[in-house]
């Protein structure tokens, strides 16, 4: 099985190198600045190329790693493409995925690709950190079951979690990540705020951060609700909103978050 | 140093454990459950009591570990024992300490207590987890140099990480552990119900929470804020919005986070 990589940017250079690893041949990798396409093929031994129109489209599977907004386009000039080399039969036809928890597989519609999927890593991917793909679910879809079968098998070689996901749970599941990922970071950066402000170091902080996130294994987080707002501690309550006095943005926060927690717990 | 402990409860109980194993004797621990004060004795040598007035006033350190809003009346007994010792002389008046983030010093105005101080290990504690105090900061504070001193090598003793912090630090960081812990905990409820209501297991988030929390040793979490707000990807946040039709709770944290990121990331 061949694979093309489109994109190289978070996403696509750690996808590519966790299939690499795993014993999955990545012939090309494409990005529009070849110097990109370079660091990544470099990692997988594949061919990097910054001209679309050179990819292979006789792969088994060409993944579309690349700006949400992008896949589309992307897309459409693959069928040409796939349509234009005389040389594929119909029935040789590549599988095309995009890699994106937010798009649905209606984004193909009216491309004139007949094979059409989605390889979505659920995991937040910076340059910087190396991710493990065994600790990585894999959410797929495919427009018909021989593919998803292809791609429920390729998935199960980077990672134990492989999870069969519609359009519509695969958008409620992104919905939830940006709850739980961008919102618990905002979060983050207020308690970051909070301390720069009176000069203490946001590493203290930062213990706590990750028990909260590691004893989710041990239990559901509704069970696990903690602090004044669960425990209808009013006295403290009142004392966090006047320390929160000059951060009027945080104090409206605070009130949400209070007012939700009490009725859920309530 | 012989230390009594006022409290069996999670933070008690799991301080006690921690004293003990960096050889520290732990005489007595109180409950006002004898079964609980026995359990957690057990564990460290002490004699558990359930009657207060049976306390060694004697001891170098009192640590009172239960609920904030006894520990005044905690400390007001206490120190009715202490003046009642004759065989105590002034000089060796014990050091009484809580260990709440959100009670300040002055909870020991009037008690008539000397030598008073804040032992405060900033981490949540659950019955079942059983927690690493080399990763847990101890903040520290007393009302005199001398016992200062004392709180911060007795710190040290079981964590590395040791901060004195006086009262309105100490208050700053409780609120921002509100925010970092408690409100990013309803946000993974938040996580969870909306997977709950599409049929899908909530561990599919769980490496992604992990992460996110993981990643902010490599970073500020300003600078690593992700997601549709930050990118103002104006599309996938409609398309969030709508499908968040039918929590129009989630709906408004939603709107939130949303403006709050864009204004920050602006």
């Amino acid at each position: 099985m061949k694979i093309v990589l489109i994109g190289a940017g978070n996403v696509g250079y750690h996808l590519g190198i966790a299939l690499w690893q795993a014993g999955v041949e990545i012939s090309q990798v494409f990005s529009r600045k070849l110097e990109k396409a370079a660091v990544s093929a470099q990692k997988t031994g594949a061919i990097p190329l910054d001209d679309l129109a050179k990819i292979d489209v006789t792969a088994s599977v060409i993944i579309i790693a690349v700006h949400d907004d992008a896949i589309g386009e992307v897309a459409r000039q693959i069928a040409n493409l796939v349509s234009a080399a005389s040389a594929v039969a119909p029935s040789a036809f590549p599988l095309i995925t995009h890699t994106s928890g937010a798009t649905p597989l209606s984004v193909f519609e009216r491309t004139g690709l007949r094979r059409v999927g989605v390889f979505y890593p659920l995991q937040t991917f910076s340059m910087g950190r190396q991710p493990d793909f065994s600790q990585i679910p894999m959410c797929v879809d495919a427009n018909n079951a021989e593919d998803l079968g292809l791609l429920i098998a390729l998935a199960k070689r980077i990672s134990p979690t492989v999870q069969h996901l519609d359009d519509r749970q695969r958008a409620m599941v992104h919905v939830a990540a940006v709850f739980v990922n961008n919102f618990t970071n905002h979060l983050y950066t207020i308690g970051e705020t909070i301390l720069k402000n009176e000069s203490i170091p946001f590493e203290l902080l930062l213990p706590l951060i990750r028990e909260t996130a590691a004893k989710l294994s041990a239990g559901s987080p509704a069970a696990m609700q903690t602090g004044p707002a669960a425990r209808h501690d009013e006295a403290t309550i009142r004392r966090h909103l006047d320390f929160l006095e000059k951060y009027p943005a945080y104090r409206e926060l605070y009130h949400i978050f209070t007012d939700r927690i009490q009725r859920v717990i309530t």
